[in-house]
This record gives structure tokens, C-alpha cells and sequence, in this order.
């Protein structure tokens, strides 16, 4: 059976599906955790900053052998593995490499994390994605329950002008957390950023859980997630943009909804969010989508389970100083 | 930092976090699918049927081997696969084999399905964990938004003389979908059969995604899949039991709830439905518990990717006229 739905869930997680069987990206290490992967082409301009960042084989538990790229672990604190990674992608920019990633460059850091949410850096977001690091967002379901049409869901149309996805439709809200800020506090800044709602409104959003993929574009790796909350707004609410990021919304009844998200028009990695807002509402259920456990599974991958990289594994030869093999 | 809740997250888990490592389990394979997978003890047994149960040594993708477990091929359909498996299913009965298992033994059957859910025989419901094979289950959340406590939830503590898990706290509705029945005409049977949910009532419920998880007991190994429904019921509506199979059900404060689940006299299997319903009301939120998303991923663990065995893979010996090696 053929499941439009299924391809969709299949195509935001592309890497989830074919990209670890590929088995080019290598593991990218900081202070003993893996935190992203790097894919080839990002690798072999790593190479050239063999002071930043070290090349080792290393073994496996079950004894097969696995290249992986350090941060240069004499780097002391968060500060100096910050200001280091930011030369080099500084240079890297100058040169103009990775210009689908880097030309997104906006002076807005993510935190790189380990397993226990310790911050071990923070890079700028536009590089994240060269680095296959977990992004975290999030985005706001607005929608209202209108009388006569039953439940109808604000969608974005984002400018013509934006870095990423321009022209395409979107959520209502959504944003990546930023360093210093909490979650509900970006979305309740995101929601007034985006879509003018007042701060009284949006303390109203509901938390309702979260999404996990792993997409691949040129820009790189995506391993996302995304807390999602839901807004039900008044009927009479109209939310319009002014930082110029949005160039309108539209009020759709669920059901269009469901045909939206297949269009090419929608934002590939937003469709995670609307499509468990419409699984959770009932609008796609068991009984209409012959493929509804395995969309949702592919809703929530198990991104916390995919850096596998520990740091008992043991260095095989003696590359670390050079960097090099 | 700890978190009870990730804790509880991996005892529902406690074979997909452990179970694939030890790496002692064969695949199942029917019809060329795999769709199953077998424990050592279970292995041992089923040599003594070499006439049903062919083991063979596959090479794997990369090149590794593989010892499956596969119901004979020469069977030509549904009813001879159903009717080779019972007799065995039976044989093992008499001779005391199994006990935790098959004790339960109640003439109610589940479907064994490939990844296009096709049929390929059924198997008493008290022998698929034998197997390994996935399970499909509906779940109904019976709530009521309360003037003043506000949402509270109704529980089912479950008879002091059901076969598993005596005495625990479940969730207000729950049953496995068996042969010929859907998955919302079973949730509304079971609403009436166990709580006593009125047709016109029950047929109110809102399908509002799925959990899936990997738990292993002395019974064997749980795959499971849980069709989660929310059902908002009338503040004065009681449920009552009459088949025998409930001593009785409790309202509860959503707060309260978050903990009843914590104790260990809630039925452990089903911890994922109620904890899946808290976060998707905003009762548990990344602003109140640390390992949120890891949390949320384990309640979808990917169960569709799991069974990995594929009729491509070659046989490396021939063993297969008398199953064994």
C-alpha cells in the first residue's frame, strides 16, 4: 500500500533513513561526547585546521575501527572552544566555502550540547548544520474552533526575502532556541515577533510535546527537534507580521490543511509539526492513513540514541598531535 | 541530572535499550518477512519441531552472518501456518513448557502481519511474545475538565484475578486488537465491555496518535503498539465494570496522576498511553522535566525499522530440509 504521508515522513528524514548507511559522516567529538557528524566534504576542509581539530581512529565496542574528528581537547573551557571554532568558520566564510550553509550567517549562536543539556560551546546557526549538530526550535500551532467550519489552523507564508525556504508556507510560529533563552520564553517571544500576538495571549500556549527527524539538504545535516505547543486563539484574532520575515497568513480548515502539507510549497522541515498537531486532533487517524505507526514513529526518532560515540573507545594510533593520519 | 521519568521510560524499553545488544535473539522469518524475533530459551525448544520450524545461517548485507528461525515454507497459506503453529503452541502447553506464556492461554488470536500488513496466520494472543511478533493494542484516556480541580483523569485499577498484571493501575480502557475487529470498533467495545461506556458515548472518542515500545518480561518480548483515543466524558458520568475484569476506577487530579504512575502498582506496560496524555495536555513539559525529548522519542521507538531481516539475504549452508544445523 502506498502512503503519500509515509513518503512525506521519509523525505524529512532522509539522513535518519539512508544517510547512517552510507557510513561517510564521521563522529564529531567535544570534551569526550559525540555532539554532531561531519559529512565528507566538511571533513576534508576540517583537515586544514589540524590545530583545532584532531583526526583519530579510534576502536568500537565491538572492535571494528572508526574514524572521528575532535575539538582539540587542551581547549580549556567554553569560551576558548567558542572563540576557536568561530576562526575557523570565519575562514572558512572569507574563502567561500559552504556558502548554501554560511551566506545564512547571522550573528545568532546555538548551544552545543552533551547528553546531560552541559553546554560545551556555542556556534553560530547557520554552521550547525556542517557539523550535524541537534538543533532545538520551536514552533506554535495557532488554530481556532469556528462554528461552522469546525477546527481551522493559521499557516505562515514566509517572505520572498528569507535565508531559508523563502516563499514557502510554514507554521504560524516558530524559532530556534537561542543561547539565554528558555523554551516557552522563545515562543512567546517568537509569537510576538512573528505574528504580533500580545504577550497576554500568547502565555496561553499549551506544551504538547515534541517532534524528532533527521533531514540532509546542500545547507547539510539536520538532526531537529521541536517543542510544539498549541495556541487556540479568538475567533476574531488576525495575526499580521512586522519584521518583515512573513508576507502574510491564511486561516485553513484542517482538512485543506492535510492537503497543504503535501504541496512543494510547504517548508519540508515544518511538516513534522503540523502533521502531529493534525494525528493529535484526530484529523489523520488509524482509520484514514494505512501507514499511521510507522508516520509516527518517524515523527519522534530516536536522536538521543543516534550519537553513539563514547569516550571509552581508544585511540588505535598516534595521530593526535599532527591531527592527521 | 536524573529524571524518574526517563527512568520509567527505559524499564517500558528495557529490551530495545538492552535487548538488541546482547544480540542472542533470531529473527522470525514467514513467508520471506521477518516478524518476530526468538530468545535463547525459546530457540532451544522449537529444534525439537524441525518439521515446522526450519533454522538456517543467512549472510547479512555486510557480508556477517545470521542464524534465522523459519516457519517452513512449503506451507501454502494462512490456515496451514495458523494450524502447524497452534499444534506446536499446544504441544508445548501440555508438556508444561512456557508456563508464564501460555498459562494465559485464551482462545483469542492475533494477527502476525508483515510491514504491508498483510495477514500471515494468527497465534493465540498468550504466545506472540513467545515470538517476538508486534502487538496492537487501543487505549482510551477517559477525562473530564473539572470546575475546579480541573483536568482529571479516570483510572482502572484492574482485578485482584486477571491473569497478568493482577491488582495494577491501568488506564481507564485498554485491549488488544484481535482477529476481525478494527482499531476504533475495538475501542469502542472495550469501552463498553469494561467500563461500561455507553455506544452513543464511546462513539465521541478522538484518535490521537500512538505510543510504541520494546518491553521484555518472563512472558517474552512486548513490541508493542498502542492506538492512544482521548475521550472527554460528562462530569457526573461513573464507569462501572460487569464482566469481572475491574474491582474498580478512580478520578484523579492530573497532578496526582503524574505520580500514580510512578508507583510501582501501576501496570508498567501501560505507564506510555498516560504519560503520552500528560505531555500532550502540557502537564509534563520541557519546563518541568530534563529529559523531555528523550522521553518523548522513547515513547515512539521505531518498531517499524526493528525486524531488519530481508528475503534477499542468502543461505549460506543447507540445513534447511531438517532445520538444523
Amino acid at each position: 500500500m502506498s502512503s503519500r504521508l509515509l513518503d512525506l515522513a521519509r523525505k524529512f528524514n532522509v539522513f535518519y533513513l539512508n544517510g547512517f548507511e552510507r557510513n561517510v559522516c564521521k563522529p564529531f567529538v567535544v570534551n569526550g561526547y559525540q555532539v554532531g557528524l561531519i559529512r565528507p566534504d566538511v571533513f576534508n576542509e576540517l583537515l586544514k585546521y589540524p590545530e583545532v581539530f584532531f583526526i583519530r581512529d579510534v576502536l568500537k565496542h565491538d572492535n571494528s575501527s572508526e574514524t572521528i574528528v575532535e575539538l582539540n581537547p587542551a581547549y580549556r573551557d567554553y569560551s576558548e572552544r567558542t572563540e576557536n571554532v568561530d576562526l575557523v568558520l570565519r575562514d572558512m566564510m572569507t574563502k567561500g566555502l559552504f556558502s548554501a550553509a554560511l551566506k545564512g550567517w547571522r550573528n545568532e549562536c546555538y548551544e552545543v550540547m552533551n547528553t546531560s543539556n552541559v553546554s560545551l560551546l556555542k556556534m553560530d546557526r547557520s554552521a550547525t548544520s556542517l557539523f550535524g549538530i541537534r538543533n532545538f526550535g520551536v514552533e506554535i500551532n495557532g488554530y481556532i474552533k469556528h462554528p461552522t467550519k469546525g477546527l481551522c489552523i493559521w499557516l505562515q507564508h514566509r517572505s520572498s526575502t528569507k535565508q531559508t525556504w523563502p516563499d514557502k508556507w510554514d507554521n504560524m510560529v516558530s524559532g530556534g532556541v537561542s543561547v539565554g533563552y528558555g523554551i516557552k520564553e522563545t515562543a512567546i517571544k517568537e509569537a510576538a515577533e512573528e505574528a504580533s500576538i500580545p504577550e497576554s495571549l500568547a502565555q496561553k500556549i499549551v506544551s504538547a510535546g515534541c517532534v524528532s527527524f533527521f533531514f540532509e539538504s546542500d545547507r547539510g545535516l539536520f538532526p531537529n527537534t521541536e517543542f510544539v505547543f498549541d495556541l487556540e486563539l479568538p475567533l476574531d484574532f488576525i495575526p499580521f507580521n512586522t519584521d518583515g520575515e512573513v508576507q502574510g497568513f491564511e486561516l485553513l480548515p484542517a482538512a485543506d490543511c492535510v492537503e497543504r502539507v503535501f504541496s512543494p510549497d510547504f517548508k519540508t522541515t515544518s511538516c513534522p509539526v503540523i502533521i502531529d498537531f493534525l494525528i493529535r486532533h484526530g484529523y489523520i487517524s488509524p482509520e484514514n492513513e494505512t501507514k499511521f505507526t510507522d508516520v509516527v514513529e518517524l515523527l519522534h526518532v530516536p536522536l538521543c540514541n543516534l550519537f553513539t560515540y563514547s569516550r571509552q573507545a581508544k585511540t588505535i594510533e598516534n595521530g593526535e598531535q599532527n591531527g592527521q593520519k
